[in-house]
């Protein structure tokens, strides 16, 4: 295929094929015909959104005020919304729930992976791993010391230093499962396996991940999987997160972060804590009503779709996007970073360019919208729910635009933005 | 004045002096003309909020995407949302942020506070403290033993039972400064004093006075303080928590929870964490957008409040209730639990009946909204931005008919909700 010339024939054929190309109609897509690349940053609002806030704000809060905790789904939610994505990640409904940030998550279940672990003292990650990812590692590694205890934090450069480095001293393994920059994948059967081995805890961002490319986190046994609502899964700016515990580890203790929501009976005002057995038990303080309202629009939309049929497309679309790169591109200056291979990919793809700063400022001002991370990295996050085929081709033409003309060279596109 | 009896005019009378009476517009109250004593639990909306919301959804998640980081203050609303209540609980803007939830906050400074106690190995708390208060701290000290530590978790029955326990094994006190059923109020400066004897630190939940009767955090040297956004604060439900560290406390020890938002420069996604120096280096991922911004609107109201007006307006409101329930319900078996000396007592009023959660139950149907605590307690929070004196004399009077004609008693109101 490579030797052929994709046009926007074939673009559209592959489009009228496409078993999920009407799910494109139930998100708001920008009013400014901007294609936005950044599923990976922040998804797409799903259309019916604005209408649910509106209702949830009118009659959940200024009509029903406090009566709303007991005649509105409110204390349900964190288990409907990761029960409806559930089958994205491969998870259980009961094992997955929606709640907090990526940062906490991620800080209850390395707390709680350590809390549970088989013996070692080494907390094992990933030194390009996401920033946050590293920070609470750290901090988590931190506290344990100025308790005396004996912990330690490693790095590895690559999978296959940390595969190395695995041994009987390490007790929780931390790692993304797609890397935020250049969307290497995991081969997570492979790391489970070595870590089981070993008898070490894996704690999996899926972030890069989750409704961009399948996660089949109960077939591989992962121990534990946190990600954020904001990025694919089109939970909103801010969304919350969500955080899978398999059901062998559930129930092993308490959770660190003992909140009210996570009682085992929480309106019973209980004079002391008692965890809940399941994984609600890792809820903490109030759910965030009208956020959580945001994200139900995005997961009824996702309860519709078939996880074989989103991977399926997402692999069409990156490859598509690959081919074109070197077909539109290929003497730009624009090399592809992210792996060619589907199953060695996450949801984005990502190119290298010496000016990748001002290319993807000046891809703004030409209707695209990717993002930049130092140094000469441009990502695209592509959707397998309301990107199409054409969207591809006219996303890498644009580039081509800019690249060919020198556009990017110009004096305003040189201050780069986050 | 108890002898003196009050009616509708002298309660009009005070509405039309009372400095705060614009700032009633400012809310959209419920539409079903329901009056909302419920200000303890959740606040009523500002009439800005839905505007704001649907723009935001609007322009910053579907037409910004991404460009939302850097277009807009979504990274900077933690600090301007702290720094906009500030004045309210008497903390200098800078060290207040809004982030989170209550519980998760109140693990940050619990764990914080213990991180650079000066000596002893008791967490001291109170026995009637709000649940997740004692739980999240039950979690701390938990994990501090499963690791060896030496820490106790103790409970105090009462104020002066808190007071006689403080001695030098007491590391750090968790108190609620209102409590959530009785509004008995902390006698801060006296808990400070007594705590710095012994060299305790003191963390205060502050969730049932902020916004409803002044606070006082620096000029009593409070040490730390969280409480909620959803209550008198109008933050909307399952708002943002705050929280406040005493400048000379801050930039002591890393957080707990050291998330990339609290990095010393979040943007420039280093590879090890070092904290911001100021009270920003407690928020953890993402801050909540849309949540953030449904606050705004709140704050944009609060900042045009001050706060020895509201704190004089709450005094008027709640003596009149007292006054107006043992005028009108004394004797009915309605007793006023709630202190009635103003410095005792925080934002809402309690009374005690035997049939106090049908009470409650049947008040719903006649339009007024409070809340049922087990056994036997009635509470109704009373804000001072949005209810008037005649609020509180409609509100005893139909209090009045249900008690006298014993309609609480009617088949329909023995199943209570929480």
């Amino acid at each position: 295929m490579l030797n052929e010339r994709i046009e926007l024939q074939e673009c559209l054929e592959l489009d009228a094929r496409d078993p999920l190309q009407d799910f494109r109609s139930k998100f708001a897509l920008a009013e400014t015909g901007a294609i936005h690349f950044d599923a990976n940053s922040m998804g797409a609002m799903p259309k019916e959104v604005p209408q649910r806030v509106a209702w949830m704000l009118n009659e959940g809060w200024r009509n029903l005020g406090r009566q709303g905790w007991a005649k509105l789904d409110w204390l349900d939610k964190p288990k409907m919304l990761g029960a409806g994505i559930a089958h994205l990640v491969g998870s259980e409904p009961e094992d997955l729930i929606v709640c907090d940030n990526t940062s906490i998550n991620l800080y209850k279940l390395l707390s709680y992976a350590w809390g549970i672990r088989q013996s070692g003292h080494v907390l094992l990650t990933e030194s390009k791993h996401f920033p946050t990812d590293i920070y609470i590692a750290e901090g988590w590694i931190k506290t344990l010391k100025e308790y005396g205890v004996d912990a330690e934090i490693k790095f590895a450069d690559s999978h296959q230093q940390l595969l190395d480095s695995l041994n009987k001293d390490v007790a929780v393994v931390n790692v993304s499962y797609v890397d935020y920059r250049t969307s290497l994948r995991w081969d997570m059967a492979n790391l489970m396996n070595k870590a089981k081995e070993v008898g070490a805890l894996v704690v999996w961002d899926i972030s890069h991940a989750a409704g961009a490319v399948k996660v089949d986190l109960m077939g591989n046994e992962a121990d534990f999987a946190v990600g954020c609502g904001y990025k694919y899964l089109c939970g909103g700016p801010g969304a919350p997160a969500y955080l899978f515990i398999h059901p062998k580890h559930q129930n092993k203790k308490w959770p660190s972060i003992a909140g009210w929501m996570g009682h085992f009976d929480v309106f019973a005002f209980a004079d002391r804590y008692q965890p809940n057995p399941r994984i609600i038990s890792q809820t903490t303080g109030s759910p965030v009503i009208i956020s959580n309202e945001i994200f139900a629009a995005a997961v009824d939309v996702w309860k519709k779709v078939s996880v074989e049929e989103m991977d399926s497309k997402h692999e069409s679309l990156t490859s598509l996007f690959h081919h074109l790169i070197l077909q539109e591109c290929g003497s730009l200056g624009a090399d592809m970073t992210s792996p060619a291979t589907h199953t060695n990919a996450g949801g984005h793809v990502s190119i290298r360019h010496q000016g990748a700063g001002p290319v993807s400022e000046a891809l703004l001002e030409h209707g695209v919208v990717s993002s930049f991370r130092k140094p000469d990295s441009i990502r695209f996050g592509i959707s397998p729910l309301y990107h199409s085929h054409q969207d591809i081709l006219n996303g890498v033409q644009r580039l081509r635009k800019v690249l060919s003309d020198e556009i990017w060279k110009e004096e305003r596109f040189q201050k780069v933005s986050v």
